[in-house]
């Protein structure tokens, strides 16, 4: 039982709190990071990045300009590339996703995009050849390259996208055309500014007949002046919510020639002649889409992680108010609404982080069979997914702004770094599928399932639609004052199984009345959504228990379980109303629930920090003045704000161009005296 | 039935819902504004303001630094004093509200804190000589004020202030003192470089004796130069979420002299030998922040409206997907989960603005009875107060995220407004009172109610009470296909009195075994907080429905009624699980008020854009390209972005600095002809 993150010289407060840790951090370090390999690997990187003043930025990113957020990325990337070979293996994935991470942080770099969805996407879509070509450059970084969908008038109806690309059988080529201002790409990372090569969704013209939506590799800059190519406008699309430090952009081609095997075609094909070969399956194109899904729900909960290290580390040392003694403060953690502000943070944290895990072996599976010409999880994969991102980053970004909340006044400053994650994390509500959109895809796929199970093919449904097939249960068994992980999850499945129904109900109505499947979904979207935030919140749930019950050392059960335990109780007493558990949890029973969660906070206070501590987050990464591993929060804080532009001089040269000039025409009775 | 919104080359997506407006916009927006005459002035002054140069923003404020940001508030204020007698009655409140917002919109301007708080706790807490002095020169802009109560160690708990003010009887001063990096002043607006005077608050020490805290008028910087007095360390403490505009500070005072009678003393009192009074009413000091709390739940309302309406507009010329024609595209403003997301932020909107309205009206007779030394209001105005600011704050939050969030990708630019709203007003969660502090302050006072049940005193509850002591009803006359008001009103009283009696029995229990009663309210705080909310919900439901019913022209009640209705609606379904509910709605009633959300959703459809438009909002208020009057949106975004700084140059002077370097490094292969 021991906190590994001790130092002398912290902060009396937070020593005293890691002494009592009931668990061991290292082993909950490995647990997090998934093996201790990971976690060595980790850390290695993470300290030779620490010691390389190239590598690290010149002063704090809030008082950057736009420009100086720029070159800053771009001077760390050059080098991080110079030291690459040093600490790395630039062709794993892993390796450089440690090395971006420390380097660069959450929030975009020059090849965010080349790495996250230009490299994957030719992975999963070029033919052989145009691998051998272009994987090659792109994974030795001699390109940088970046992946252009959305358009200025559309983002989620691929089918309605404007730009085209039409072939010149005469010259063997596409043009790439921009037709109408709507039809501008807007939004790609690094398109404004750092991407030399694009991959452009456009609509495939040939002969006259439109062949849909395919992709195209497009030469954006000159590889010599960076001078964007003739018959290419592209720019930054300017200021956001977040993400400053990417210069997300916009691009219009003016009839744009590229060679014909600039069309990506391991799945769709376009022959010398013109003739147009579909490709096996119609979602073939996704792929690169999943798999951002599949990498973001980890981030996602590496960022709450991060979010809840920083408030839960100030709480320990934040002393306000009395409880017991009128003369002394207790620190803000012995508040009940703090714990409960912020534990259920940390267990929606680590379950997104371990569903993570589960996800991404679930895609890399898929992947073998794609290459091998199998797609028939696809579709399951992808509708799953889109439950999972749009409940993932939707509780993400509420927790991350909680966190922030519970900081009080400090939260709000930039110096507390919570401003920077919020706006680097709650973006993932909206790109790679808004939400709404992502929530009635799910429901949709669940449809189908309940058909099964109405038309009495149960035994056709996959293992996370088993339970739609099975009795319904009537009556909790929870009594006592104990509530097994079983029963928990009972009561998630009762829940989301009457949601489904209900909203099956409506929508079979609407079906039958001879409404197509498109308005039907509109119809009835409320209790849809509904209903699959709810299977989405079951899956996690039961997603959660097994890492914890099946995965978790002995040693650490105690702490996740606790932790587990918190999770699913929260979800079940944070269930929007309306049809929910009635009936099947009696008066009593809630009443159970609510005391389990009063315990679990109390039992949990003492452990919080040293269960933060074991994300193993670094200051620099964590970024934040109040959640510094040391505590040393005010002489600090008063340290950060020296830095303010306006703290230059103790007057504004602004103040006598005009304050002083209002304050003299005012004047008139004032006497000094005073 | 006519909107007068419309002009023409207007985007005929908007002039198209516009026509069919079922009310007269002209009367919803003199109902939104409190009267004719106030609708009037607002737009006279507007129209003014707009109409002078030097009182519009010289660029999109998206693209100032904060130097810019706070010259361009500064110029545009003293050119707004140089008009202001040209357009409104500078000693009037309410003309200065909306003058000031006309100039400055939202988010500060250098004499925020002087109209907001400075002056108003003049008002409140100076006795009559010193008002003759500070007041005057006050209202007349000869001085800048503000208000430093927040230290870098405590907001909330203002007994553990740790500034000093120590009276010297031979010199009849105090000096004004800080002892600790803790007790530095930090936060105040304005404190950091505008404000020339402050308000402080410091524990007041006479002959070793310390009694309490009090406030202080302290010159900061000399009226000449505008630099630091001797003794006053002072500054802005750094970039912040929102509020880039306001230069929120900190301020040391190293034992700097202040005339004895500069501490305010309408209530509590020091003579010149030091002999201390103590005031009437311990509370007495609260009614400053009484006033910014009934100030800000107008403000705040209308805050949800510009999102409401900066998303309804661009929802109704967005276009994306097909319902019934494959080949036309439909508004997004067609999908039930848009409707869901966006209408229930209208029905906030006004029922908050006019929730502002009311409680307004009471401070007001607060006012009135503390100057005849009357102050038995205080406390029960303070606790409602409380628990309205907590639900209105976070709702506005949630509310304006979600506006944002409807509007896809582009409402992440700052190109929306949204980001700069969020910011402006997110912060009102914490400020004024952190909100779970609020939340269980009101849970106190209604404690104290209970009380008053259980002991069979329901005589003495005060009206918004009168419920508790009433009957319950054991189940709902919902039935059919239409839902009364007052089943609605019914509904919500029973969720709030179920979870008050629960919270009370769990409280009383801590009481009864020994526990004093901040630990006991600790103890139960979860219960308690839901009980403050629901209470508070209830307030907020009757008060809109009263402003509907007894003060709505008869033209707009059609349309307000079903306002109000989604209002209450929508507040019953989207409670919190857990105790609600149970017994008193069955399924099928939950079912019917279910399907009237639907149907008020659709009904409601083709007037949300002239809804909106009632709350006549400029396009200079909203400061956002999505929600433009005109609906021009896609051009202007275009427009909008060749101003970012990165768009200077086609290529980023860093780029050959560093990412040409590496490109050049890596490339080996590099074959042009692809």
């Amino acid at each position: 039982m021991s906190n590994n993150y001790i130092e002398q010289g912290d902060n009396p407060d937070l020593t005293e709190l890691r002494k009592k840790a009931s668990f061991n951090t290292e082993e909950l370090s490995i647990f997090l990071a998934g093996s201790k390999s990971k976690l060595d690997k980790k850390r290695r990187i993470h300290k030779f990045v620490e010691s390389k003043k190239e590598l690290n930025d010149a002063k704090p990113l809030s008082f950057m300009t736009r420009s100086e957020l720029m070159e800053n990325e771009q001077r760390k990337k050059m080098y991080m590339m110079e030291y690459a070979s040093e600490i790395v293996d630039i062709s794993s994935l892993e390796d450089m996703h440690y090395y971006n991470d420390a380097v660069h942080n959450q929030d975009g770099h020059p090849f965010s995009l080349h790495g996250g969805m230009f490299i994957p996407c030719i992975e999963a879509q070029a033919d052989d050849e145009q691998r051998e070509i272009w994987l090659k450059k792109a994974n030795n970084y001699e390109i940088n390259g970046t992946y252009a969908q959305t358009e200025m008038g559309h983002g989620t109806n691929l089918r309605k996208l404007e730009t085209t690309a039409t072939f010149d059988e005469e010259k063997d080529e596409f043009i790439i055309h921009t037709p109408t201002i709507t039809a501008t790409k807007w939004w790609p990372g690094n398109l404004g500014k750092n991407a030399n090569v694009c991959i452009v969704a456009a609509q495939t013209w040939i002969k006259g007949k439109c062949y849909g939506t395919n992709n195209f590799i497009v030469q954006l800059r000159d590889f010599e002046t960076h001078e964007p190519l003739p018959g290419i406008t592209v720019g930054d699309i300017g200021p956001k919510f977040g993400y400053q430090q990417n210069d997300n952009g916009f691009c219009k081609f003016d009839n744009v020639r590229i060679p014909r095997r600039n069309m990506l075609m391991k799945h769709a094909k376009v022959d010398r002649k013109g003739n147009f070969t579909k490709p096996a399956h119609d979602k073939i194109s996704y792929s690169a889409m999943l798999y951002v899904r599949a990498v973001i729900i980890n981030v996602l909960g590496e960022g709450l992680g991060k979010a809840a290290t920083i408030a839960i580390r100030y709480s320990a040392i934040r002393r306000q108010g009395e409880l017991d003694d009128p003369k002394n403060e207790v620190r803000v953690l012995e508040y009940t609404t703090q714990q409960y502000r912020l534990f259920p943070q940390i267990a929606r944290s680590i379950a997104f982080m371990k569903l993570g895990e589960n996800i991404s072996k679930l895609y890399f599976n898929l992947l073998k069979d794609l290459h091998s010409g199998n797609t028939s999880y696809m579709t399951d994969l992808h509708e799953l997914l889109c439950g999972v991102k749009a409940v993932v980053t939707h509780e993400v970004s509420l927790g991350i702004e909680q966190c922030r909340m519970s900081c009080g006044g400090h939260g709000f400053s930039q110096a507390s770094g919570f401003p920077y994650l919020y706006g680097a994390f709650v973006c993932a509500c909206t790109y790679e599928g808004e939400n709404m959109v992502m929530l009635l895809q799910c429901a949709g796929g669940i449809m189908k399932s309940v058909q099964k199970v109405v038309t009495n093919k149960t035994n056709e449904l996959s293992s996370i639609f088993k339970y739609l097939g099975e009795k319904e249960k009537k009556k909790s068994t929870i009594s006592g004052d104990k509530v097994t992980i079983e029963e928990y999850i009972e009561c998630l499945e009762v829940n989301a199984r009457k949601q489904i129904f209900d909203g099956f109900k409506q929508f079979n109505e609407c079906i039958i009345n001879g409404m197509n499947k498109k308005k039907a979904i509109n119809e009835c979207a409320i209790p849809l959504i509904k209903a699959a935030r709810r299977h989405t919140k079951l899956f996690i749930g039961k997603s959660f228990a097994e890492s914890v019950t099946k995965l978790a050392p002995g040693s650490l059960k105690n702490v996740l379980m606790k932790i587990l335990e918190l999770y699913l109780s929260y979800e079940i007493m944070e269930s929007p109303s309306g049809t929910i558990l009635e009936g099947f949890l009696d008066d009593l029973q809630i009443s159970i629930i609510s005391k389990r969660i009063k315990i679990l906070l109390s039992e949990l206070k003492n452990d919080a920090v040293s269960i933060v501590d074991s994300y193993d987050f670094t200051d620099r990464e964590l970024n934040s003045v109040l959640g510094r591993r040391d505590g040393h929060v005010y002489s600090n804080l008063l340290k950060w704000a020296q830095e303010s532009e306006l703290n230059k001089t103790n007057v504004l040269p602004s103040h006598h161009k005009y304050m002083k000039k209002l304050f003299d025409t005012r004047k008139g009775i004032y006497n000094s005296k005073l």
